[in-house]
This record gives C-alpha cells, sequence and structure tokens, in this order.
C-alpha cells in the first residue's frame, strides 16, 4: 500500500460508518424500474473508485462542526449526491474520449455501449438534484448546480483545445479548474453549509477544496506518461492519443527544438499518431523532465490547499484531511 | 399553414409578450465564457422549434390564475428552464440516434461532433437547475428532477426494447410516457405550482400534459412513416433503420404472416436493414393501415386531455389549450 493510499484509507477509517452508510444510499438511490439503470449502476460501483468527493463533504462537515443525530442524516444523502455527480461526467467523459479502461476495468461505455453511458449519465445527474431537492437547501443546491455548469463548460473548454499546443498554460488551469476542481470545491462548500459555518470557514474549505482538486488533477495528468498500466487501472499515454493537453505535453513542448518540435507538431497538433510514436514521446517526456515539473505544480498546490485549513484549529479530521492533500501530490498511482 | 399551426400559432399570440421574454431568457443563459456553447446554442436557436413545453408552462399558469408583475417574473425564467431540460435531451437524443437532421437542418451532432453535443447538453441541464434554484421554489424542484429522472428512465427502456417486436404496447407506452409526456405533464404542474393552485387543479393540468404529450409523441412516431423529409425535418424511415419500436411498426407487425412477417423480423429483429428495404416497409405499414390507427391513438389521448381541463371554467387560454391538443392530435407533419 503506498503513501496516498494509507493517508486516504484513515480518512476513510475515521468516516467509516458515515461511508458504509453513504454507499448504502448510492446503491438504493441507483434502483429504477429500468433494469439497465442499476445493471450498469452495479458495474460501476463494483469498479470501486475512491470516493475521494463524498470523504471531502463529510470531512469538511465535520471539520465545520457539524453534529449527526438519527434524525440529521442530510451529510449522507448530500454526499451520495456528490457521487452521483462525478459519477454522471465519468460516464460522459468516457464516451467523449472513447476511453476502454476506468479504474483498472472495462469503461461502462466498452460493455454496455456509448447510448447507455450517455442516458444512464443523465439519469444519475438527474437523481443528484432529486437528492439536493429532498435536502431542501438552496444554498447547497446554488452550489452544486453552478459545479455541475462549471464542469461542462471546462469539458467543452478541453475538448476546443484539443491538438493544440499553442494552448496557455493558463487555459490549462482554467480546464483542470472546471473539470476536476470545481466538483472538489463543492463537495467541501456543501459540508460548510450544512454546518452552517460562518463565510470564512466556508471559504477556507473552499479554497481547500479547489486547490487539491488542482493537485490531484495535476497528478493524473503526469502519471498518464508514467504509470503501470495494472496499478493506473488506464493504458498509457490516453491522453496524447486523444490529443488533449495537459502540462507535461506542454513542457515538453515549450523545451523541444528541431526534430523534437517536428514530433510533437505531427503528433499533437496534426494528430498523425501512430502506437509506435509512444516510445518517442515518453523519451522526450523523460528527457524535458515534465512529469517531474508537473509534479511539483501539484506539489504546490496540495501545500496551498493545505494553509487554506490554517484558520481551523487543531483537530484529527484537520490532520487527516492536510495528510490526504499531501499524499494525494506524491501519489504514485 | 396547417391547422395544428394555426392552433399553436394563437397560443403564442396569446402569450407574445411572455414568450419573447423567455427566448430572451434562453439566449441570455445560453451565455459562457466558453465560445463553443453559445454557438452551438445559437445553431440550436436558429434551427427553431415549437417551443411547445415553455408554452405549456405559462399557458398552464394563466389558466390556473397566475397574475404576472414586472416583480413577479418567475413564469418565464422556469419556462426558459423547462426549454433547457428539453433542448438537453435533445442533444443528447441526436447522439443516441445518430441523426443527421433535426427540425430540417442538420441537428447538432453532426455539425459540432457528438462530444460538443453531450458536453453542451450537460452544461443546458446544469443550467436548468440553476434556474430553479434561482427560482427557489422546492415543490417546482421535486417535479422537475423528476421528470428529467423519467426522461432518462424512459430513454434507456427505449434503448433496451430496440430491435425487439416482441415488445408489448404496454412497454411503448411506458417509453412514451417517460420520454415525452412527462416533461409535459411537469411543464403544465411547474405552471400550475407557481400560480398557487389547489391539488384538484394542479393534478388537472398535470394529467392534461401527460395525456398530450402521449398524443403528441404517437402523432411523431406514426409521420415517421409518411412525412414528406422537406415539412417534417427529417429522413423517413429513421425510426426503423435505428431499429426503434414504435406504435405502427407494432401495429404493422402484429397483422403481418408468412413472408410479411419475415421481412419484418429480418428487417427489425436481425436488425438486417438496407435501403432498398424502405418501399417494402412503407406498403406493409399502409397495407395494414398502421398509421392510421396510431393517429387514432393519438385522437383518443388528446380527447382525454381535453377532457382533463373540465375542472377549469370557460376561458380564452383553456380554449386555446384544447384547440392546441386537438390539434396536435391530427398535424399532417
Amino acid at each position: 500500500m503506498s503513501k496516498d493510499d494509507v493517508a486516504l484509507q484513515a480518512l476513510f477509517n475515521y468516516l467509516r460508518e458515515d461511508m458504509e452508510a453513504c454507499n448504502r444510499e448510492i446503491v438504493a438511490r441507483m434502483q429504477s424500474p429500468v433494469p439497465l439503470i442499476p445493471q450498469l449502476g452495479a458495474h460501476l460501483v463494483a469498479a470501486g473508485g475512491k470516493r475521494l468527493r463524498p470523504l471531502l463533504t463529510l470531512a469538511s462537515a465535520y471539520l465545520c462542526g457539524y453534529h449527526p443525530s438519527p434524525q440529521r442524516r442530510r451529510h449522507v444523502g448530500l454526499a451520495a449526491c456528490v457521487e452521483f455527480i462525478h459519477t454522471a461526467t465519468l460516464l460522459h467523459d468516457d464516451v467523449v474520449d472513447e476511453s476502454v479502461l476506468r479504474r483498472g476495468a472495462a469503461s461502462a461505455n466498452a460493455v454496455f455501449g456509448n447510448k447507455a453511458s450517455v442516458l444512464v449519465g443523465d439519469f444519475l445527474f438527474a437523481r443528484s438534484f432529486q437528492l439536493m431537492t429532498e435536502d431542501g437547501s438552496l444554498p447547497v443546491m446554488a452550489v452544486l448546480s453552478q459545479a455541475a455548469a462549471t464542469i461542462a463548460e471546462g469539458e467543452v473548454l478541453q475538448m476546443s483545445m484539443q491538438n493544440d499546443l499553442a494552448t496557455s498554460e493558463d487555459t490549462y488551469l482554467k480546464v483542470i479548474h472546471g473539470k476536476t476542481a470545481a466538483l472538489f470545491a463543492a463537495a467541501c462548500r456543501v459540508g460548510a453549509i450544512i454546518a452552517d459555518s460562518p463565510p470564512k470557514d466556508e471559504k477556507a474549505v473552499e479554497d481547500f477544496g479547489t486547490h487539491l482538486g488542482i493537485a490531484f488533477q495535476l497528478v493524473d495528468d503526469a502519471l498518464d506518461y508514467v504509470a503501470d498500466e495494472k496499478v493506473l487501472g488506464k493504458t498509457v499515454g490516453d491522453d496524447l492519443r486523444e490529443g488533449k493537453i495537459t502540462l507535461p505535453l506542454l513542457v515538453a513542448f515549450r523545451q523541444a527544438e528541431g526534430k523534437d518540435r517536428q514530433f510533437w507538431e505531427r503528433v499533437v497538433n496534426e494528430g498523425k499518431w501512430q502506437e509506435t510514436d509512444l516510445a518517442e514521446a515518453l523519451r522526450l517526456i523523460q528527457k524535458t523532465h515534465a512529469v517531474e515539473e508537473t509534479m511539483r505544480r501539484a506539489q504546490f498546490f496540495a501545500e496551498k490547499a493545505v494553509a487554506a485549513l490554517d484558520v481551523f484549529p487543531e483537530s484529527d479530521i484537520k490532520s487527516l484531511l492536510s495528510d490526504t492533500a499531501l499524499y494525494a501530490a506524491r501519489r504514485a498511482h
């Protein structure tokens, strides 16, 4: 077990009872009289996943002084709601990216087809709004519906800059803010809202989520160029195959000259990718230390995430959240 | 101009000021810093469409005694919200159906690609929830988020029964209830809710919407086998090409014997469709009066829709809604 697993596992253990309730809620709310929906849902649940976003909602709530009770279970429903939004976007992402693997297993679109993934994604998205409506908090709904719009904007922006090495790092950061950090931030804010936090604390956990989300996505983008397929649960070089512009690629391209530059222009800008190009691409990534540079940025954002929690007094949950952020930026898979 | 256009146009004229405000709201709320989103939005707005669902929200509100004022404009925002949900599902439908035409123009997925259609659909869906949240009524949100889930369930069910002539009419009715009637019903209910109607009136407009939606979809399914491409704005026989099971097909198959039966089994169940089969398919549809039978059912549901309005006293808006229902069941395109 690597260190990031240990940190995440410690957070999970601390929140075990709630997380198990959240998982039960997820399974229960994927039910439908249309059998294909729970079937595809079971495939997603079986595929696992870190459940990082519901963990953030629960942890933020406790950090902000939330007290659950048998009559006060809204943290569970909202944690499930956050995971539903995430799962819906994953299903649609895999269609958009034409992925065949997700978390080491066949992706839903590969097993059930693109159509099912689009429609079940819509169902989960609708279900998430039903969960919010049942909870009944307008501030929570405002945060989560804004996050859902921001995610879609981030994904569209990412698509618009595909195969374009002239993309600026600033635009890249906007994309990862939208596609990943916005929901991390919203997941944290929801926890603060249900704890009736003052605006200062709500802002602090929101910032924590934003920086953690950026760090998390930076690491993800770095690992696409190095990871062992068995460990990462996806094929290496997927982003390159799709012409997806990420930081390691931008770093490598910035330093490329002569025929290295021509290589990137051919495989990325012109999209003339062949599987035999993978070795050369990985060599150029290595030569320019692009992965290390990306990981350094991830570390920077993880530290910003930890600093955002300074407003809170020391506590077990604060330590667990800080560890999660720091180790997320160091994870090897 | 055909009679259904006249009825719809009269309803539009009666609600012109609100509908124009609704259209402005739709354009305004499709804005985004990501240029592709308003670009695709403009394509959808330019393609037109009847805006039937927002008309239903507005008409139901007035039927139930709603009084707008400069300070009370929620009917406009919610009418736009309903259209956003509809547009999001259209975008995803066209991806799922691989359609190239929509309302006589190139469909968004044909122009912008499937990826953009999936993601902008998600954006519009999220935006619709932002509009609901801004409105702030939990009963409205409950109705619309339930409708969104039911639409997705209807679409998944439709997909599950593709290429299966053993589908029952009852299952077919469940599909069209989900994919079409649920949003018609919700659009009407939202109007009643903002008019603070008693439950009896809310139920009456909901029933009106449900029956009208079923009638509308029956006519749509009938016209797929007869309509002039220039008028309908889509190619004839699309449903057949996709193996989509609709009532005309079920009616024709029920009466088919011998080689007619084998024909349907080959082109639908086995999916061995060739363009040269279209003429024979249309001949068998005609021979069994399958279109006429489907239109008769549509007429039946349209009359049920009109009857649902019996609880309301006579008024201009009641007549306009009744006419819309009756002519919807008779429309020739």
